[in-house]
Order: C-alpha cells, then sequence, then structure tokens
C-alpha cells in the first residue's frame, strides 16, 4: 500500500480524506504539479514551484508547503525509482459552501501521492501517439494549472471510444494543446512549430527544456499557432508532458504524419532530453 | 452541528470526508443542484432532478439515489424550515489517479448538505444588487451544472474587491450571465430579453417559472442574448437563481438602472414566484 502525504501527515493511501466542503471539491478552486520521477529523483524542481506559485497566485490560494521534503519523503517512504508525483493545493475547507472565499483566511488543503510508473522505456515513444482533433472547450485561465479539468477528461474518452490514444484541441482552425501536453510540429519547411505560452495554453515545464534542446540541434524554432492544415502536412509532431516527456503523434484523424512512424528529430529530442534529466 | 449525508450515510458535518482520489477533487467531475427550501419543504424538485441527470450524463456519472428521501432525511434531521439544500454526485473514487474513468466502473461520491438561510424576506430583494462587468471566460459546456466554478470565484472576489455584489459576464459584447444566476433585463421597449439556454448559459430552474410568470402578468418575453448597451438602457435588470430567487439590479459598473431602485415589474416577479413555491 502505498504512503500518501496530507497537510503534514504521511497517511496509508485508504486514510487520505478531505472535507466535503472543501473548496477543491465544490468549486475546483484546485492546482497541481506532477514531476517526473527518474532513477529515485524528482526532476526540474525549480520550474514546477515557479509554475506552482502562479498558478496559486491566480487562483487566490496561499500556501508555503516545502515540497521538496515532502517529494523526498515520498520517495524514500514508497521506495520509488521511476514514475511521478502528484502534488494538489485547493482553497481549504471553511465550515460552510460559499463562493467567496472566507475573509478570515483558512489553511489550505495539500496534498500529495506517487504513481510508480515506466518513464523513460514507454512503448509509444517506439509506437507512437494516435490522435483525433476535438473541439477546445476550456476555460479562458489555462495559463494556471488547475483542476478544471472535465472538458480535458471527456475529450480523452472520447479518444478512447474513437480507439485512438488521445485528442488535440482545435481552437478557430489552430492547435492549442493535447488534452494535458503541449503539441507541436516539425513542418514541411522543417521548422520547430509551438504555440506561444503567454495565453492558451499551459507553459509546460517539460517544453521549457526541449525548445532549447531544439535549438542545440538546430533547428529553427517558432513559437506561434499552428493550423489544422499546417499540422496535416508537417513532417513528424509530437507532445512534451511530465508523463509523456517527449512522444512522437503518428496519426491525427486517421491520417498519418510524416511516414507515420515516429519522427527521428523527435526521437532524438527525446533522447537528449532523458539524458538530460538522469544527469542533471 | 449540522447533519449532512454521504454515500448513504447520515452524519456529522465534521465527520464527512472523501479520499484524495476522488475525481471530483483531482478533475472537477462533479455535478451539483442547490434546490430552496422554503416551509419546510423543497421545492421544484422534478426540474432539479431533470436537470441533475443532463448533467451526470454530459459528465459521464451515472447514479441513481433516491435524493428526495435523502432531502426529506435532511430538512428533518436539522429542522430546516427556510434555506438550501445543496447535493453533489462526482465520478467517484478509483484506486488511483488517471484522467481517464475505470472501465470497470466505481461508485460515484454522493454527498448534500442544508444551508439555513433567509430566501423569501432577503435585503437584497428591497435594496436590489450593485454589480460589475467581468469577461465571461469559463468553459463551453455551461448547460451543465459542474463543479468547473473558479472562473465564478474569481469574478465573485473581484466583485467583492469592487465594492458590489456580484459580476455579470459578457461575451462579445452580450450578457451570458451572473457568475450563479441567469441575467435578464426589461429593455427600453418594456419587452423581458433573457439569454436562451440551449447554449451558452445553465438552464435556471427558477427561469423556468419566472418566464411564464412574465407572461401571465402581460410581458413579451424575447430568448435571445442581449448587449452590454441594452442592459444600460433598459428600464430593469433582475437576477434568478436557486438562492436568490429573483433578485432586482440595480446598478451596473456604476451607473444606475432604470430609476436607481428595484423595478416594480421585478418586484411583482418576485412576490408572484414566492406565492408559487408557498402554495406548490
Amino acid at each position: 500500500m502505498r504512503t500518501v502525504w496530507l497537510n503534514g501527515e504521511f497517511l496509508p493511501e485508504t486514510e487520505a480524506r478531505v472535507p466535503i466542503f472543501d473548496r477543491g471539491l465544490l468549486f475546483a478552486q484546485g492546482v497541481y504539479e506532477v514531476t517526473p520521477v527518474i532513477d529515485g529523483r524528482f526532476c526540474n524542481w525549480a520550474h514546477h514551484a515557479a509554475r506552482l506559485a502562479r498558478s496559486m497566485a491566480l487562483a487566490r490560494i496561499a500556501d508555503d508547503t516545502d515540497w521538496p521534503v515532502v517529494l523526498n519523503g515520498l520517495i524514500e517512504r514508497n521506495q520509488l525509482t521511476e514514475g511521478r508525483i502528484y502534488m494538489q493545493v485547493t482553497g481549504g475547507a471553511p465550515a460552510d459552501r460559499d463562493f467567496l472565499s472566507p475573509l478570515d483566511p483558512v489553511a489550505p488543503t495539500r496534498f500529495a501521492f506517487t504513481q510508480a510508473a515506466p518513464v523513460v522505456d514507454q512503448p509509444k515513444a517506439r509506437e507512437g501517439l494516435r490522435v483525433t482533433l476535438h473541439p477546445e472547450g476550456r476555460w479562458a485561465l489555462r495559463q494556471a494549472k488547475t483542476t478544471q479539468l472535465l472538458y480535458a477528461v471527456l475529450a480523452k474518452e472520447a479518444a478512447r471510444e474513437a480507439g485512438v490514444d488521445d485528442a488535440w484541441l482545435v481552437d478557430d482552425g489552430f492547435i492549442t494543446e493535447a488534452t494535458s501536453a503541449n503539441a507541436h510540429i516539425i513542418d514541411a519547411r522543417g521548422v520547430l512549430v509551438s504555440h506561444p505560452v503567454d495565453h492558451g495554453v499551459l507553459p509546460g515545464v517539460t517544453r521549457l527544456s526541449v525548445l532549447p534542446i531544439a535549438r542545440e540541434m538546430g533547428l529553427i524554432v517558432e513559437e506561434r499557432a499552428f493550423s489544422v492544415e499546417e499540422l496535416f502536412a508537417a513532417r513528424e509532431a509530437f507532445v512534451s508532458s511530465a508523463s509523456a516527456l517527449v512522444l512522437p503523434v503518428v496519426e491525427v484523424d486517421g491520417k498519418p504524419i510524416g511516414n507515420g512512424g515516429p519522427g527521428t528529430l523527435t526521437s532524438e529530442l527525446r533522447r537528449r532530453y532523458v539524458e538530460r534529466l538522469r544527469t542533471a
């Protein structure tokens, strides 16, 4: 049985519970992070911490948890060598429900848990992902990593029913994101095109490392939205996220991207990023 | 101490807790209803039940709770004569986090609690509400009553900081809704204009009763979006919801609506609706 962490305590996973009045549950006033764990170490903490702070500010949540201590405690107690750690902070649990936060603040609710999973050696890195296009319908404040996630859940379940791996979201003819990953192409000219992260998409921590790696490889990187037409004409397509790291997309709505197999540049990006995580 | 209800049990309010793995908490896969309670009876149940079923279908949640038994049990145990009852159903708590619902379904999480509050005799019915305009930024599936509510929380908190009661949301120059109520005007011609509920706004249960009452009063009712300009030129403005019933809006962004006091027609709509609830 896993040991999880809740509001300062390490607990068996079946004993970690929050009040029904928690603002995370009633209003989705919750923000989260997921950090990969490789070789028993969590990765990219400075970037996750910075984004968590920005998400909390947007969601009007104040908290000063010393997360590295929590993450190390979870890794040790669960003997985790590879996988990820999920952590969430909510607006806390006042005594009653009110859209307005109490003027006399309540303590935030904070919890975290590990998930053991292969991160480096994922079959999809060799096979590639097959995705469908799905209309964008999420809320406006997508630069924050909040628990407003039902739209992503529904899009992923629609993709599962269509027999594919995931959905890419389309807003007015342009790709915003995958349901839980940043979306990128190597376009017909060989240029890496990636949606800018100043609005409309999550500023991915993995993306922060992958774009500089691409530049080191000699690629030109354009941070702008790309259209559905550009996607279908692209040489390669891929996603980046804490869980996927970098994974190739080989098919969109039943049509092959490039030669229909994982792209050469995508595979090299993944290889270099894994190496960087291992040696960081 | 209140008695609340959770998954089949009546419990002290401080003992009702859900696992941190609940999909309501991790993905905001939760839907809810709020029914007013007047004279110790809950109201409009058929409409709330129908909407809850539609919300659950959209959110992919299956449940067959016999809610009237729960609501009556809560009213009796808490000796509630006036206020409201909140009930929520989530996607349940699988053993681990995954955007995809488990193929072997888990039981939904269901809970409900009472809130004692004046419903009929509200000071704001005499004073009227003062509101600000705020950009619409909620997700696309607003016809369902889900816990994707952080945007509404943030808009309400911005309104509080501006020293007013609530915010009305503006999408491309047109009003969609208040943060947690339907928005209506009696326009410069004396016509009641109300956003249609086929998309973009919640199909309000109170609205379902109020529009026919308006027609009985001889008003013409147009179900279409109204613009910010129409709002400022309106004779009256008001909101409808389970908590507000019908409440006048007397000021928007510091400018008076009509003569700056609660509208005559709005007050009559409220009076007739309260009478209907009492005699239903």
